[in-house]
């Protein structure tokens, strides 16, 4: 393990974390709010001295390799240390006086869930309500490079660009890849929030409101400075907006990366994209058939609340723009059903991802093809190619593994003095695993986190941390097999 | 396909169901109860014409090959033509008037589910208490022989006796390893009833209810002639032996079967054995804690009800000494999780089963230590022997398709205009699915499913089938390929 390796690029990242929290502290001088800026400067005071120490002192043992161990460690630790420097600002403020609570909220917002213990979140200062949602930002960017350009390093997702056989990559060799991959989805990703912005101010909203929905929307983050979140401005073309851009980044990014290099063949046979277009669509007429004439008038407002609410909880955003918690039982069978899926690979979006769905239920139609012809040789087949075996396994795995992290969660917060309702417990860990924000019951759509005791939030941070990067590269790190020496 | 052949096999087996009821048609007799007479009479007559009638039929026709399509055919309609068979006497005696109604009992019955639609059920005549039981011990002891001796035939389990190769086996070859393998399946069964008879009357049970508690036992049906199920007696003798009988029923009849023929080393090296036995005790334990003190007054007493409950749902028997549905959140949730699990493969029980939940954790691990050494060669061992990859792809494809049957039965509940809550509508579909019986809330275990809509009723038969006969089994019926020519 190089730990100076792992240890020079956290001090980098929080550097970086620390140099955008100077837009929050320029808010906050022009606001005139006096005890957010005080909390900005010492926070950023504090991760410059910091971050300079841990890179002089780790000059000189850091190498030019590094192991995929190494990328486990570095990945994890980025975002527990993210998380604890980015809750400071809401700490030292004073406007969330429970540092676990300030946790949970930075670890929620880093990991595009969205949940928030806030309970009254209008009256907050503007300069922590822009932090707070630009750690959504921040968070699906950062994950959308992990995905796309450094898992595959690490053999997550089971495309291995790494042949098992080198000795490990070195850093000269994957940093021009990476740089320039990182580099391209920066720029789409920083077009997307100029494009959705300026779309928001046309429907009315001030700059803060456009700016901190868009970071809501493309990171599927979840986090609305209103109360009311989404449904405070009422209005159909805000919404549409949002349901847009929701869907769009629920798609994989790699796919916008090969539309700007010309590559459309292979984003007109991408199964992933197909099957996740066609679920919105067939859950959006479902979820609005028992809306209609029960809770909104006709077709046209069902289908507007429908689908935002589909594209919210399919790309595991959690924008809200009605209370589906009181909708009628089989839409929110629906919405309950699509928290098990989550968007695309390489997108913000969380959950169990649209393309281990689409293998699952492929390799189910196989085995079945098999048992009814014995003889016959049947290949599961995804974008046209047969599926590598290995990464069935990896499928088989990081399922088992989610459904376990999924029940250990729900029997985490089942501990509780509280006694809270089996729905509770469960949507509770499906929303926090899968990144969505809000589940059903007590963390409905209208609620928050803030009742639960400490550790369960404590608890819960891990698991917004475990469900966002891909469950292996957190557990790893619990294996003995991790620690041992080769 | 060879219709002939498998509807032979059907006159075979309804026969056999008629010849069966001559024991209730006994004790409606003797205890005057005259409706029930003539429904058993009438049934019983009818039987044998069809039966006779279907036998002349397929004479000629029937081959001495079938294939692995066959097989499917005629395990599906088994339970469809055994469960319209078995539900005519509650149709014809009027104990229950709707057709939907008794189908759902008597599949209920045969599938060892348990869930029943009956409010009142001591004031029912007896005969009719008796074949309701005589189902599931029927049933029951079905599944063993078709889960130990045929299903490995049709390549379902992952142990495939025929080679794909072979022009398919002929029953010639076949039928003295079935034979033989089946009469000491019924042998051992025949065994363990008569012992918990006998244990049970030592208790101070009636010989009726002592024969119909072990029919529910050994099946892990479920179904008690007494509306407080086992609670009813109230005693720890009682709750004691049923608990242990549950929890021999819920093991892989295999072992049994290699335990007679001495072949003891592979039972001490049964995966599934040792993770069932620990399952079964650390839940004991983690739902007892909770109990104390809250529910019951000391350690011994919430042991008691904790055990029972757990080896009740763990077998997926459902049986009940208490309202577990009014237990605290977190003694819910460990039955809860319980409910994703279910017996051992080769017992009566139901549910994903132990050796799956085994094959899908060891391989989660495996991926894992692959991920953290990626020169590593690692395999999965199950008993000791490495893991066949075949193996694996049926685990992936059984489990999809439970999570996916498990959510289309749960969205088949939430469209009845009756807007269940989501805990209703998802715990029944896995008390179905899995052949359990009492879920949470609305069919908790004082409840019962007579409020469902008949079509909900129908559904819920289908589902516990397809639940019960590994899915695969059913489904596979509705694909394209079954049907295809080769």
């Amino acid at each position: 393990m190089h730990f100076a390796m792992v240890f020079y690029i956290i001090s980098v990242l929080i550097m970086v974390i620390g140099g955008f929290m100077l837009i929050p502290l320029g808010i906050s001088a022009y606001n005139g709010e006096t005890a957010s800026t005080h909390a900005f400067l010492q926070t950023i005071t504090l991760v410059i001295i910091s971050g300079i120490l841990l890179n002089l002192f780790t000059a000189k043992r850091r190498g030019k390799q590094f192991s995929a161990k190494d990328g486990f460690l570095m990945v994890t630790f980025s975002w527990i240390i993210a998380s604890a420097v980015g809750a400071l600002p809401f700490y030292l403020s004073g406007t969330i006086p429970s540092f676990a609570e300030a946790y949970f909220e930075t670890m929620s917002g880093f990991t595009t869930t969205g949940a928030s213990i806030l309970q009254e979140i209008q009256s907050l200062p503007r300069s922590i309500l822009f932090w707070r949602s630009l750690t959504h930002w921040l968070g699906g960017m950062g994950f959308v490079v992990l995905t796309v350009a450094i898992m595959p390093l690490l053999g997550i997702g089971g495309v291995k660009m790494v042949s098992a056989e080198s000795p490990g990559p070195t850093m000269d060799k994957i940093t021009p890849k990476i740089t320039h991959m990182a580099k391209l989805l920066w720029f789409i990703y920083i077009g997307m929030t100029i494009l959705e912005t300026i779309l928001l101010l046309f429907g009315g909203m001030d700059l803060f409101d456009s700016l901190t929905h868009t970071f809501g929307t493309l990171a599927t983050g979840g986090f609305s400075p209103k109360n009311a979140s989404v449904g405070h401005y009422d209005s159909a073309y805000i919404d549409m907006v949002i349901t847009v851009f929701m869907v769009l980044a629920g798609l994989n990014f790699g796919l916008y990366f090969r539309a700007l290099t010309g590559n459309l063949q292979e984003i007109k046979r991408n199964t992933e994209l197909k099957v996740y277009l066609v679920i919105f669509t067939v859950t959006t007429v479902l979820t609005a058939i028992p809306l209609i004439g029960k809770v909104y008038a006709g077709w046209g407002e069902s289908l507007r609340y429908a689908s935002f609410q589909v594209a919210s909880i399919i790309t595991t955003t959690g924008f809200a723009t009605a209370d589906f918690d009181l909708w009628p039982s089989f839409s929110k069978y629906i919405l309950f059903s699509l928290m098990f899926i989550g968007g695309c690979s390489g997108s913000t979006g969380g959950g169990i991802k649209v393309i281990r769905i689409v293998t699952l239920f492929k390799q189910a139609v196989t085995e079945m093809k098999h048992l009814a012809n014995p003889r016959g040789v049947f290949t599961t087949r995804i974008n046209g190619v047969a599926l590598r075996k290995d990464f069935v396994y990896t499928v088989l795995g990081f399922v088992s593994l989610y459904i376990m992290l999924l029940l250990i969660t729900t029997g985490v917060i089942a501990t509780s003095p509280g006694d809270y309702n089996l729905i509770t417990s469960f949507s509770t860990a499906l929303a926090t695993v899968g990144n969505i924000g809000p589940g059903f019951s007590l963390v409905g759509p209208t609620m928050n986190y803030s009742f639960f005791p400490d550790y369960i939030k404590w608890f819960l941070s891990f698991a917004m941390m475990a469900g966002r990067l891909e469950i292996y590269t957190v557990l790893i790190l619990f294996t003995p097999y991790f620690w041992r020496k080769k």
